[in-house]
């Protein structure tokens, strides 16, 4: 008999009598710290019913309480009714952060549990540090969920596939002779590495344990002496199986990894990025191994695309542009006569892009906001949601997908119907700041953080505003969301470099009205070398038309129309010949030259 | 009889084998990390004969070498000949830092030894932790200057004056509540202020002690319990030592300060800027006092103006605004007849400053490069440097005052004889930087690090960039130079807040040819607040037009030409109340707008 979550809670505060706990958590994390935890991991969820991607819980003796972001307050306060659990809206005034509502709600001596395995070392370092201030402890080692939990889904045991080199431009004895080469440079010569997209890509392998990434459960850990890949056997193939032993490469089983460090000798001087590293792999590094600690320098080299990566990108844009230009035709014909939905124009994109050639997965929950749903940043449509597409207002969607050469996002606003003049100024305001980050040149060592107001420049103008990230790393048919590199306000001190693909997303929300977001993929490259240093450039590599209708075209510079058209010729010239003759004179018309 | 470098040199060397040291370094700091130390601690200049402000020495029992920056390479290559004291350049390939020159020199169990009173505690650890590599010991007691230069000037007794309320804008204690209130926000009781700067804001008082800052030799420490000022009771009158008194604040001698802090009770929680406070403070702190590090929130309190500053610095612009107006009238009207020269320009701009009323002293030591000599981003000329004024080359002057009720620091440009098409381009690229942050409006929250793309923009479009920051932040009738605040490509964390004044000098230079820099002084002031955030905005304080015989108008916006009209309005009809008619004609036809 299933039990429903007020028993869940109640067995889970019993568990925690029989361990001696005042309180225990539960984040939404697994133990490779991934943005898509596999089924295994979805604990938090099992226990709270809340569903949403992002939420932490937190029960003691006589409250529980859900931890969740603006993203998910509708959801959560849906999901959590008749729960007994308590939603705290994070980043709203009152609302206490964790481990403040521990400090109020426990005495000095009490003691507070989680389970290592889904923290990460600096979070769970950061949460101690604040309960020690009431003398109150944190215990790492609670298995509770596992002693409830006891039908827990097993973890995926789907294959895993090649990217052969032709696509992934390097073999693994190369990566990895990089990986030492970096992790030497921090006076060690070991790296234990836990993230899975860290972990695909320096094997040039690729699984399906989770929504959107193409990743496969595993650890690895890379020395001067062995490189061990930890991952369930029955996922590898026997020819996998041999090329990577002919890489140098040794497989382990994926439960392996904690015998395997627990009798590591003190011959190691090991690498560990305190982000990315679960708690309890740290707990049994024996003593006598030497420990640093940095971010881990495989994001770095994964985020340097070569040159046969760069290349898939290219590819990949194109039948995404094929795609989207299918789509948005396909929207422009039918939105009216058909009175679509925000659903039909997920599904139908989806439809549109499966038939591309390349085609894996989307690379995230499309998001597709009509109207004031537009100005809900992560917004995601449900059958209840779901809302119809009307005239004279916006339509906001953010979509992408994973090709085998390449992964895509990208966000289009379009009209539907007649914009209003403020729609067309906003709109106009956020692809000036698309257009000069696009245009930006910078030298070698420049940071995102130093070149993010160009890309809001023309909103603070008029005390207007985005409070998300211009820019985020984009993985080579991996993550859609990578590091190390990002376009913030924010201080990260990675400079950019040749190279990297990042997002250059301005975007502007007006509560209760619309949303305006234009999205494209910008690659860093070398533009020259003077007296005054090296300097780089973004080369645009997303191909789909922005909406000319949405334009005011008063308010755009000269060179700002000089880059539309000829963004607008390239998106033409590229796409044309994979289109008929119809698409063709639709794309034609919605790449015209803006005068 | 006067001992020569050399035998400076070996009277250290002897004092080293007495205390069984291998090495020994002299910096160009004092105890209270100044930029411009009072003639007592010119220990460094004294034994090396080299007389720039940015050197350390460095003596082994084979070696002496002195290592600076390039603004020196020239000047330390005449002044150190014969002195057997090789030469340094620091940022140059193949130098090394001096903990790496010590490593390379010395052997495993060698003993450093440095005089902890002129090093700052982050300073003394940094050295310390690059040492301990090859187990080599810091040692940081080491008095040896004393033991050889036995005619030391004394600690200047320059009577200290009051800056009144009026000017002020707030009374000591105040001040001195606003401090205790950012002292216990870091759960401390106690501050130990050591930066001049500091203590004269918290004091009102001023000093002579220095060059260029108008502060005086003394320590403070502020608790909860006691407000004591240590400074030689010779420098206060009998009206401030009442005065002080009525403010709550006791007066102990500057020597003092080592007795008081020994006898610290554990009842003090110590609050202590590393980068400010001396090692030699830090290492008679008695071990029960908790101590706490952080930056020093006095800068930042004194960073941000009030109104009657703020009110202050306005009069203190037009006071310049005249002076300047006049110089360069007068440089118009002669620099071709009368073949001036750079130290022209510099004295006769200081005659004309000293006509003003409140001025007291110049802020810094004036840059003024013709042709070439504008290029090297500290120039100072001198009596062997000093170039004539020659037709078709720019003049760069960078210079600054005090007057008593702010401080003021302008770079112009100017064109003598008629300008090239380059210089026209280059100089309009620097103006739109310029113009780009004045105009930048941000939210709350935004560092200048954020900005200052704004003000390079357009000179990184054409891979040119200039290496220095865009801004600092400006003391009011106190240093010319302070923090916590900047405008630079490095990461600060501080955010601009309202009140803050801070320089805006983007700049270019062609080495070999000629240089361009245009600064102002801009004032940090709230605009709006809306649905997306508090937002501040720049306000241009300083006064003295542009040379509009410089600008490329064809690459200017509507905007940016319009920005400067208002200015150049706005500079007329500041100034033209105090001028003559035939100064006004003059400021007239340089405030012309552009059309």
């Amino acid at each position: 008999m299933k039990k429903n979550v007020p028993e869940k809670i109640s067995c889970l505060r019993q568990a925690m009598v029989r361990h001696n706990l005042q309180a225990f958590i539960i984040p939404s994390s697994d133990p490779h710290m991934s943005e898509y935890p596999p089924e295994r991991w979805k604990s938090r969820q099992w226990i709270s019913g809340f569903t949403g991607s992002a939420g932490t819980l937190v029960v003691t003796a006589g409250k529980a309480g859900l931890w969740t972001d603006s993203r998910y307050f509708l959801q959560a306060e849906e999901e959590l009714r008749g729960s007994g659990i308590t939603l705290y809206k994070m980043m709203q005034p009152g609302t206490p952060a964790i481990p403040q509502f521990l400090i109020n709600e426990l005495s000095p001596g009490a003691r507070v549990g989680i389970d290592g395995e889904t923290w990460s070392i600096a979070e769970t370092r950061r949460v101690r540090e604040e309960l020690k201030k009431k003398e109150i402890a944190l215990y790492t080692s609670c298995h509770l969920v596992e002693e409830i939990y006891t039908d827990q889904p097993v973890i995926p045991e789907n294959p895993v596939f090649e990217v052969p080199v032709s696509v992934a431009g390097k073999d693994t004895r190369e990566k990895v002779r990089e990986i030492e080469e970096a992790v030497s440079r921090y006076g060690c010569n070991a790296i234990l590495l836990t993230a899975l997209d860290e972990i695909a890509w320096t094997f040039n392998l690729r699984g399906n344990d989770a929504d959107y990434n193409p990743v496969f459960v595993s650890y690895a850990f890379i020395s001067d002496k062995e490189k061990i890949l930890f991952v369930n056997p029955k996922k590898i193939s026997f020819s996998i199986k041999e090329e990577l032993f002919s890489q140098g490469v040794k497989i382990k089983d994926y439960t392996e990894i904690h015998s395997f460090l627990r009798q590591l000798s003190f011959y190691y001087r090991l690498l560990i990025d305190p982000d990315k590293v679960n708690r309890s792999l740290y707990d049994i590094l024996p003593e006598d191994v030497f420990i640093r600690e940095a971010a881990s320098p495989v994001a770095l080299l994964k985020s340097i695309k070569n040159p046969t990566e760069v290349n898939g990108f290219r590819k990949a844009v194109i039948n995404d542009g094929i795609a989207l230009v299918r789509f948005y035709r396909w929207l422009e014909e039918n939105w009216q006569t058909q009175q679509l939905t925000e659903l039909d124009c997920i599904y139908k994109l989806k439809a549109y892009r499966e038939l591309q050639v390349d085609y894996v997965s989307d690379s995230f929950n499309t998001i597709c906001g009509v109207g004031e749903h537009g100005a809900i940043v992560h917004y995601a449509a449900t059958p209840e949601s779901n809302a119809p597409l009307l005239a004279d207002t916006l339509l906001l969607i953010d979509s992408g997908a994973q090709y085998r050469t390449g992964t895509t996002d990208i966000t289009r606003t379009t009209a539907l119907g007649t914009p209003t003049p403020e729609m067309k100024r906003d709109f106009t305001r956020v692809l000036k700041g698309n257009i000069a980050l696009s245009r930006a040149r910078f030298p070698a060592g420049t940071r995102g953080s130093q070149l993010d107001v160009l890309a809001r420049q023309y909103l603070w103008e008029k005390s207007l505003n985005y409070l998300h990230g211009t820019g985020h790393g984009i993985g080579h048919f991996l993550n859609v969301h990578e590091g190390p590199q990002s376009i913030r306000m924010d201080e990260n001190p990675v400079a950019l470099q040749p190279g990297m693909v990042i997002s250059n997303e301005p975007a502007l929300y007006r509560a209760g009205q619309y949303g305006i977001r234009t999205e494209n993929m910008i690659l860093v490259q070398e533009e020259e070398r003077t007296d005054y240093g090296t300097f780089y450039s973004f080369k645009t590599l997303t191909l789909c038309p922005i909406d000319l209708t949405l334009i005011e075209r008063s308010m755009l510079s000269s060179e700002e129309k000089e880059w539309l058209n000829n963004y607008h010729r390239k998106v033409y010239k590229k796409l044309a010949p994979y289109l008929t003759t119809g698409e063709q004179e639709w794309l034609n018309e919605k790449t015209r030259p803006l005068l």
